[in-house]
């Protein structure tokens, strides 16, 4: 399989159904859908769309039957990546080379459009419930697991997290009205980061892809580990690439760095990072093989794996 | 019947089932259930969970069925009031008599407090396909309404044409990278932001319980008319209390005619407005008489327009 070509023709498939979605909203000011397109269409790896409709294709559907889905969890994720450069948080002035969302349009309108990225997130979604082969009650499902990975449980809190432990390293606590933290160590910190601010979402991301091809409890959990090894591996080589990485191919300054970040990397070095992040791919491999399934899509899914760890930005 | 002690009860029930479905969130950093608690327990009316409920007991069923729903709307318009008075958009330091999320969490923990109450409003509405009662189907449905009045073609682009029509007034537009607006006049700009920067809330939170009530087609379109109305009314009668009220019970500083905002008041004047809001709720009353059933809740529901045209904060 040629995979390269496999991702760019699913990343052009993305691309080109975010703009219908959103060129339907309806009544939706043009300065606010500027900033929304304006974000969405900044090249990204389009890696969560890959993988909830390889998760799938596993159980034999077709990806047009999820691409609502896939569509939803792209947004949130460009959303999450609005919010997450604001001045009032990592403060960064670009995000893939290109100049970020406040840079273009102004705080206020970046706060806006990524309110409503997440928002339509959702309206988008429940057009899967219009979808041949789709059952009502799995689009339902995939409502909650979307808002519970991306949330105060989940993303959201991630990035709480990610501000509370910024304290750690430069000793200097920020002032969020917590006098104790509830985490006991820095090593159970970044671990909280990772899981929550980048694997959680990439969690839900394949937990759609199965629920939406109505995946027995078996397969769910093991695409559901193999979601969580990757999401956590990505978050880890990241943070490698943001002290290591070539700035101009990353398209952004390593901010993470200078942010003065808990990361990883900032804990155990750069060689134990990469052992751990082999480590967990290997085990997604793992999970991977369990599932009942086999074919083309589940392929696709052990080649990601490999391409988390290799990647250069 | 004591309207008084009605709205009370309802008030306290929704405050509680507020409490108990967020600090049943798991894995949420302290800091920011401390943050979403905050804003959501700063004494609010809870409106848009009595109408919710309310739509819903006039076709027989039991206000605690609904809950989750009347939780989620109610988080919905919490997180819409943080970002509201960020910095970055209203400014504003006080919200009901208290100092607003952002000027006692910080800017960033007011950014995530927003984005994690209106993810998990999402996953609290998912809670109500566990209800007895209530079809799975009309969760889903709940969901799109949701999500279209609150997304880009709703509350979040009501927010985004208010910042467009700042220059509307002082002379100086806001550079939001659009040369031309795609408002022809300022009539019907305040008309757009009227409607979706508040109006469209109130419908998302009668249509939700009617679609929870299986409610007929003829008696849902009365239901949102009725809702439309009341929501038109209540933002030009927040615009006339702007300028007219007693700041000490408003609980905030005037700041829409201090920055400079377009107002329905502002437009027209407050004489006209007061006789506009009137006609609205003279409207909505003849809606509500159409739906075809009777009872209680229904009553609770003409109660409620008369409300939003008598009070005084």
């Amino acid at each position: 399989m040629d995979i390269k070509k496999h991702f760019s023709e699913r990343t052009s498939l993305t691309n080109k159904a975010l703009k219908v979605f959103i060129k339907a909203l309806q009544d939706v000011p043009q300065a606010l859908q500027k900033s929304m397109l304006y974000s969405l269409s900044s090249g990204g790896k389009r890696l969560r769309p890959i993988l909830l409709t390889s998760a799938y294709e596993i159980f034999g559907g077709g990806k047009e039957d999820v691409l609502p889905a896939a569509c939803a969890i792209e947004m949130v994720h460009t959303y999450s990546l609005i919010h997450d450069d604001l001045p009032s948080l990592d403060n960064d002035d670009l995000r893939r080379g290109k100049p970020t969302n406040h840079k273009v349009f102004g705080e206020a309108l970046a706060v806006l459009a990524g309110d409503a990225l997440l928002t339509n997130a959702f309206s988008i979604l429940g057009h899967n419930a219009e979808t041949r082969n789709i059952k009502e009650k799995n689009v339902l499902d995939c409502m909650r697991i979307l808002a519970k990975y991306a949330g105060a449980g989940g993303m959201v809190g991630g990035q709480a997290a990610d501000l509370e432990a910024e304290g750690f390293l430069s000793g200097k606590k920020r002032s969020l009205h917590s006098n104790k933290t509830f985490f006991k160590t820095a090593n159970a910190l970044v671990n909280h980061i990772h899981l929550h601010k980048t694997a959680d979402l990439i969690c839900a991301s394949v937990e759609m892809g199965a629920v939406l091809a109505s995946a027995s409890p078996k397969d769910f959990k093991h695409l559901s580990n193999y979601a969580r090894c990757i999401g956590l591996a990505f978050q880890i080589v990241d943070d490698v690439l943001d002290i290591v990485g070539d700035k101009k191919k990353l398209g952004k300054t390593g901010s993470d760095a200078k942010n003065k970040k808990l990361t990883y990397v900032s804990l155990f070095g750069i060689e134990e990072s990469n052992i751990h992040a082999a480590k967990l791919i290997s085990k997604a491999h793992k999970e991977l093989d369990k599932v009942s399934r086999s074919g083309k899509a589940k392929e696709v899914l052990h080649e990601i794996a490999d391409f988390i760890v290799k990647r250069d930005k």
